[in-house]
């Protein structure tokens, strides 16, 4: 393929700061794409857009999220680890434009939801704040910590508490149909991507291609 | 909003298995889209699909993927732990059925490659191939292991040793665009999309909303 670059890690490393940031942060594919909704022993609510949520199990649920040593959602963290609960509001194409903004530095004592316009709503089963406007709505229970040592970037654990979504977009197996939903997807530090499905498959067995499910 | 349902963790608990773990694992919203390619020390290939992938770090550029315990992709996390090495290739459209059969249980002896058609190539730079199909290949070195303890899953983090992707799709800030190079995203465990971009949006600031980037 004569257009194709082979980049090596040297020359990744000689890129400017800002050039390389950029770059690897769009090498991981595309990402998910949710609102942090934390609050403090002072009532105090707080909201960050995050793209580094993964799915790590089914029984118990559980999900995980990335945070960086330098970052804005340092409020977040620090809620998150006084309260141990979280929630995770996905994003849809209205929603998007503030949910970028929820990354700006605010200081402490700004909420999100106040400089944003997005509205908070309490479900009652814990303390931390939801994103009202968003389809689907995760609660969650802090439930382990991973310090990665190359970088000191921190892989936080949460047990699901609750999930509040339309009943409309669960299919008859459990599928969870996010594209119905209105959720995007994220690329990058900044991207923001509607989808469009192109095929489920059925469950791959050795020689014979899988199926299309409807 | 009346169509809302709130499920808890106790509901959750009691959904079939097959229900619950295509439920939940659709919760965390788009998936990255990879093929993981190894190679043991007989010189067997592997390849198995991954939608796990993850952004770790910038400098050093690091990505992470999470193995659950009981899965098919056992042979790729031998083969990494065994040689070190490990590639990504991302996934087009043209392969997504080829990248979805990978997740079949294939005996150790047979290689994804031969059962799916897709075509191995060496960069000569690590021992593992890359699918030569693919227009994104990522080649990395094993850094890190995280045990997540509730569930026994573990968080693999690679070091970027070279990305082999068209000149094209990296722009002039250093964001590599995905959707031009027909990367797809993922949801649960079988669900594919292609994508469709709303905005990226500049640096976020205290006061002032986003503004749109070209």
């Amino acid at each position: 393929m004569p257009d194709q670059r082979i980049i090596s890690r040297e020359e990744i490393s000689g890129f400017a700061r800002e050039f390389r940031r950029t770059f690897v942060n769009s090498l991981s594919g595309f990402k998910s794409l949710h609102l942090c909704g934390t609050i403090d022993f002072q009532h105090r609510t707080n909201l960050s857009v995050m793209n580094s949520v993964i799915h790590i199990g089914a029984d118990p649920p559980l999900l995980g999220m990335v945070f960086r040593p330098d970052v804005v959602e340092r409020h977040t963290l620090t809620n998150l680890e006084q309260t141990g609960f979280f929630t995770l509001s996905q994003v849809t194409e209205p929603m998007c434009r503030q949910a970028h903004q929820t990354s700006a530095r605010y200081p402490q004592e700004v909420s999100e939801f106040d400089a944003t316009g997005l509205t908070p709503w309490y479900s009652g089963r814990l303390p931390a704040p939801y994103v009202a406007e968003s389809p689907v709505k995760i609660g969650l229970q802090l439930q382990e910590r991973h310090h990665i040592m190359v970088n000191a970037t921190l892989l936080v654990v949460g047990r699901v508490l609750e999930v509040i979504l339309p009943d409309a977009v669960i299919g008859p197996d459990g599928f969870v149909d996010l594209e119905q939903a209105g959720v995007l997807a994220a690329s990058g530090l900044d991207a923001y991507f509607r989808t469009q499905r192109v095929a489920r498959y059925g469950y791959a067995k050795p020689g014979q291609l899988p199926e299309l499910l409807p």
